[in-house]
């Protein structure tokens, strides 16, 4: 597998993966890490879309995680797009995991409505015009509301799930209020949210949320999800998570 | 002071205060003081209401815990408001809490429209034609929403309340989904959530909730509010709330 200058190669310490990252660029946090692991009760068989996939961490893990049949890999930035395909490529996963280089609001150029099982999402999380923008317009768009809304994520997806689909999502804590409204604006019901929480005593910075689409209103709040203790060791949990 | 036969005196424990309750019926639970102690930042001089006031637990402590001006608590039993009634007179408090015995959804019978600076409610619970309902109708009126629903309660609030007004609410976790939109559609913005979990790894059993009329969006989710310790000693916080 050829690199191109700025790139490396990271192995992700499960199962095997190697994911190829921009050394300059937007890498992957924690946040894709548990939303995978959050996703990883994604039915045998199911026909899965990654939103805003960016190198392509979930839809690895995934491939490994759970018996998906297929998971399409939805990104807008070309070079984004094609180091995700190369990565898939390189742990022989191409077959499993197509990337389609385009705009989430041109999705149905690539797939049709009502045809999907699961869709797994990390989404820009920043607002357009709140905190602060990234010199490099790639991590902006990584980053920020700039290409897709959250708005747009959620319709999209509700679109493409057939009925009782599933949409698994991470995001910012506070956008707790913005993520239950538009969920059920799109007929998409929250059944599970787990907040994740850097220390026991703190505040969760993250929200793993699961919504099923056209379900009946009944939320499960899952036990914190903490990542280190008070001692700043991380907990079992997410040893266990990262396979450690 | 004198008692019904099926009544009793509580002594809260907390700045001398005395609370007459059934002996048989709906007694407060750790869900009232936990309300009372999140909305101890209503600010001076405020004019407040308390909706489903119940024994008048919530209305009382916030006499002590805050420098209000008056509050009106809502009550819609007849014999129950009328038993909130003498605590507040036994506690030397009648001119500071008034219970007016109604139906909230009668409420602008008594007060204005956008004329109340806070509000603070503990409403009943569980939806009607869910959970097992009390034999008692007394006790199935304050835990369930036979009298009013969580809408009517936020509509009315909304419409009591002043620009910039304040709603403060305790109530189950699992329906935050609805807690969130309710408050949207009625122009109350969700601005700080404290769930309150019965042990540190446990999941959330209560949601506290402020919000504000016509403010922006921007939500502070606190730190978790942590009833007992994992020997299930109660936390310092929780010995600090009771005043112990």
């Amino acid at each position: 597998m050829e690199l191109k200058e700025n790139e490396r190669i990271d192995d992700l310490q499960y199962k095997g993966l190697q994911l190829i990252q921009d050394k300059s660029g937007f890498c992957f946090g924690v946040d894709s890490v548990l939303l995978a692991d959050f996703a990883k009760e994604i039915k045998s068989h199911s026909t899965v879309v990654d939103i805003g996939t960016g190198t392509g961490i979930v839809g690895l893990l995934l491939c490994k995680k759970t018996k998906l049949a297929k998971i399409y890999g939805v990104e807008i930035q070309k070079e984004v797009a094609e180091m995700a395909r190369r990565s898939a490529q390189l742990n022989g996963l191409e077959n499993q995991f197509e990337i389609l280089n385009c705009d989430i609001n041109q999705i149905f150029d690539f797939l049709p409505k009502n045809s999907i099982d699961a869709i797994v999402t990390n989404p820009p999380y920043k607002k357009v015009d709140t905190g602060v923008k990234n010199r490099d317009e790639k991590q902006m768009i990584s980053r920020h509301e700039v290409k897709c809304t959250l708005e747009d994520v959620i319709e999209k997806s509700s679109q493409l799930l057939n009925d009782r689909g599933e949409f698994y999502m991470v995001h910012r804590a506070e956008r707790l209020v913005d993520i239950m409204c538009l969920l059920r604006k799109y007929r998409l019901e929250p059944k599970k949210i787990r907040f994740v929480h850097p220390k026991p005593t703190e505040k969760p910075n993250l929200i793993l949320v699961k919504a099923i689409k056209y379900a009946h209103p009944f939320l499960k709040i899952q036990e914190p999800l903490v990542i280190q203790d008070e001692n700043g060791e991380y907990t079992k949990e997410i040893n266990e998570i990262y396979g450690r």
